[in-house]
């Protein structure tokens, strides 16, 4: 089974880190503002610390250059009428019933355009842990269209989401299913509570930009990447390390510090596995590009050093990190799009993902 | 394949249909008083006026016995420090973060307890609408339990969610697994909304109730269904008949009057389709039992009706609202459970789910 017809949408504003780390500075600021009902001296005192903590915490731009936002809220920078970040009347922003509406709205137009000319799947898999609205965009496409494609919803997973959703597909197209579709819709910055200045809060605001990005799952295709296996595992003893749940204002998530070494301790037993599931020899780790899932730049440095991955192995998961952010489950897919277009065939992909659980899951691709 | 093993939990409070409309009327009052600050003699004249309203558009007693409940509050039946229906404090009741916190904890202690003896399945698939907190209760217990279990969630599908869940579950035996358990937890009594008085939502809130129920996919098994075949389709220009979307005070659902005509106008040729994938002649729907999602009384009445089915073929689909109300997506596992328990070995059993989209799910078993 191959992965192949990558197509990723960019989300429709597009802000450099340097731009969005000061809104971030000016949307807790003002957060705080309402909160506290701040003077104009205290506003300014709480801007330079705000500004500070973020320059000492948040993901740098030499790291992530730049991210996609759906909020028009961060593209115009003002306070009054925002749609979601309308701090000044609710230092939270808006509740959860206004963002789920929103992305229901961005998702039904997304689906809309990413398949005007697309006929239609046999199966079509949406993903997603940023917005749960039914019907969704994949079904209400489906239905517009009189489809016969069956619509399944592979809802908050979190960032691992890509590698169990390809077990699903490769499920479905074992029971005749000849083309699986897998569109991921992540608005992350639909999430963000500007009235949590906790430092983890900022790392996590800083770090995550929205992706959409639909591929298909069929038995042959000019290119793409060929399955030769796959792996999921928990991490014993582990749970609270990462939490995405349901809030008042958008979803929130918690976010340890030392999940990079909580990954690290088990990273080399689970890659031996996966090499062991595809028949392949692991000498052959020296040889094989890693698809990493970027969940921030500790992650990748984390995993080279554990596996001893050189620069360029792990190089398109840090430039997919430089160019957008973590886009949870949508980022892996933009790693094997870039990944797609850029190897040489015959060259052996190792995907790792890692999210709540603490889950870690793992892919083995041959790129065709 | 054959599903098997059904294990059904009773939520923790059960409440008579007539005591439960008793306190729904008291919570809406108690909720107006707080929002507009109601004087006795105003009070009293609201609660009038909602005790009518909900005999006249509830599902009463003789259509739903009683209901299972996990929020303490109704079981106690005051107002103060209620854990979500604390409508003195806000008419909404508690925030969604606060709903979502309870859940995780209720269906963590529900994964431990159900799973208290028994043996590590290959997959674990957990079903919720009602809910969404990562780590999820069945990721907690692979995880404490340090299994090999692959966790998937399939969530946010809604009531039709058993039949899709089935495909998934088929494609993982597909793959090598072989044993698929199957976790519904449904804790529908977390998401009412005391301060809609609307008539739709008073018969949506007396219509759900919480059900857990769990059962395995497996190649062979003394007794349990045999899957024959399994169908599902989106009906054109149903979109807005049912919505199923996060909200600030827990899920919010809408839901129009003429559901079970739209349904309707698609069945027959949905069931003849259902049959010609099994393989089965049409005649044979004569000597079928219906497991028929009963979304409400005037569901099985609709489908009973253009269907042209006995009382007899659809009296455990009846018999499992009158028990236990809608149970979202775990209600069909509950009339496949009764099924099991009672039929003869070579009945055919062809089951019908309908949700949000609008979603309609067939599948076709035999009893073994």
């Amino acid at each position: 089974m191959l992965l192949t017809g990558f197509e990723a949408t960019r989300p429709r504003y597009e802000l450099s880190q340097a731009r969005s780390l000061d809104w971030l500075a000016a949307v807790h600021t003002e957060s705080e503002a309402t909160r506290a009902s701040l003077g104009a001296d205290d506003k300014a005192i709480f801007a330079t610390r705000m500004a500070r903590m973020i320059g000492r915490c948040a993901c740098a731009p030499d790291k992530i250059a730049s991210r996609g936002h759906s909020v028009r809220d961060v593209e115009l920078g003002g306070w009054d009428g925002n749609e979601i970040y309308d701090v000044r009347r609710d230092p939270h922003g808006a509740g959860t019933a206004a963002r789920s509406r929103l992305f229901g709205e961005l998702v039904d137009a997304y689906f809309e355009e990413t398949y005007a000319t697309a006929s239609a799947p046999d199966d079509l898999v949406h993903v997603t842990c940023t917005g749960y609205a039914a019907p969704s965009g994949a079904q209400q496409l489906v239905a517009r269209r009189g489809w016969p494609t069956r619509v399944t919803h592979a809802y908050h997973m979190g960032c691992y989401a890509a590698v169990p959703v390809i077990r699903l597909a490769v499920g479905m197209s074992s029971l005749g299913s000849r083309r699986v579709d897998i569109v991921h819709t992540e608005l992350c910055s639909l999430h963000l509570d500007p009235a949590d200045h906790r430092i983890e809060q900022l790392v996590v605001q800083s770090l995550f930009g929205d992706g959409l990005i639909r591929y298909s799952l069929v038995p042959n295709a000019p290119h793409g990447l060929s399955l030769l296996a796959l792996h999921e595992q928990l991490v014993p003893d582990t749970a609270g390390a990462m939490r995405w749940i349901a809030g008042d204002h958008g979803m929130q998530m918690t976010l340890a510090r030392d999940v990079p070494e909580q990954i690290g301790a088990v990273l080399r037993t689970f890659v031996i596995e996966l090499y062991r599931r595809a028949g392949v020899e692991l000498g052959h780790m020296r040889d094989s590009v890693f698809a990493v899932h970027p969940g921030g730049p500790r992650i990748i440095d984390g995993v080279q050093q554990t596996l001893e991955l050189s620069d360029g192995q792990v190089a398109a998961s840090r430039a997919v990190l430089h160019d957008h952010g973590n886009m949870s489950s949508a980022t892996l897919p933009h790693v094997w799009m870039v990944l797609d277009q850029t190897l040489a065939p015959g060259t052996l992909i190792a995907s790792l993902a890692f999210g709540p659980g603490l889950t870690v899951c793992g892919a083995l691709f041959e790129k065709r």
